[in-house]
């Protein structure tokens, strides 16, 4: 089972790594990190470079597709015919096409999400539409063989999804305690339905700044 | 404010992410990959590699040191004198010295945990009492300035917790809402004490075979 997960620079390292860390944990798993042009990827931060060890090209039809998300790195990739084109034909044979974040926009951009329910950052929701999906606030959101989630850390509990899916609960679950996955953060403000509303609009303005 | 997070071949990539994805986000945060030989340095399967930008040497004195595990990655860096060397003299000028998983076995060869209670990866506990430090089956245990957390995705909840005392609750909840960390796994098999019986048994079996 062949695991491609891209790569492009300026991504949310998170977003690449919370399915990594899963799926490469599954029973066959042949995970490959790609790239339209393979090397070392900067995220968004530019502190940390992931590296894509294999060309798109060369990784065609995937069992599995990751997209990340990211910051500027999206907006490169959605208008990056390479990336379109390798994800397009990529999904017309792939068992799941899977997003995270706003990896879900670039899926958008090669017209995957056309009709369907979907998901990404909060503070990206809207954008969804544009590409004529339907804006989701769930966390993860299944249509198909279509997977997408939420923001950055909602790609480890998509991926476990996914591993259930794929190898059945308890080998999902193994991974599960492999990784040590049993969630207690000091609080509870992980969405903006449950953050403090001052806390949301100060970062809601932070990340429109951010993305313009 | 420096923090610098350790990187050596054959780390679990997630035990350095996590924790990246949220202290990075504090406000004048300089977060610097540092390894005791720069460069690409490969997960714990080869899949892929995290870059390491700065030497070890180049970077004596961070605020926040963080120290992921891994699987053979881990018990080369505990009989490195170089790494080990490098950890003691950071240690003695740190704010917050901190790891993720197996990484408590490293800042335990260098003489950091002794006389502590310190937790890691549930599957290696025991090997916590080597270095005089007391196993704790807590997600994240914090001593004064020294703070372990558990199994590999823990490190999350270890950064926020730590995010909340450098930076106070407010930016520590701004950070969870912009990585959207609200988990929602979709079992609750992420601890030997929640998961079944026969897979604690069947992974302990693994991760013994693959320390050995």
């Amino acid at each position: 089972m062949q695991i491609a997960i891209l790569l492009f620079d300026r991504l949310t390292a998170l977003d690449a790594v919370g399915p990594y860390e899963v799926l490469s944990r599954l029973p066959g798993a042949d995970t490959r990190f790609v790239a339209v042009e393979p090397g070392p990827k900067q995220t968004d931060n530019g502190v940390l470079a992931l590296v894509a060890d294999h060309a798109t090209a060369d990784v065609p039809s995937p069992d599995v597709l990751v997209v990340p998300g990211g910051t500027t790195g999206v907006e490169v990739s959605m208008n990056d015919d390479r990336t379109l084109d390798w994800l397009r034909a990529a999904h017309e044979t792939s068992t799941w096409t899977t997003s995270v974040c706003t990896g879900s926009l670039i899926l958008g951009a090669a017209g995957i999400l056309k009709g369907l329910k979907a998901t990404t950052h909060w503070a990206a929701m809207e954008r969804l539409r544009q590409f004529g999906a339907e804006p989701t606030s769930e966390r993860v959101v299944r249509q198909g063989k279509v997977i997408t989630a939420a923001g950055v850390s909602s790609g480890i509990d998509m991926a476990l999804t996914l591993a259930a899916e794929i190898a059945g609960p308890d080998i999902a679950q193994a991974i599960q305690l492999g990784i040590e996955y049993d969630p207690q953060p000091p609080f509870d403000s992980g969405s903006p339905q449950k953050a403090k509303p001052e806390i949301v609009d100060a970062l809601r303005a932070l990340v429109g700044r951010r993305s313009r």
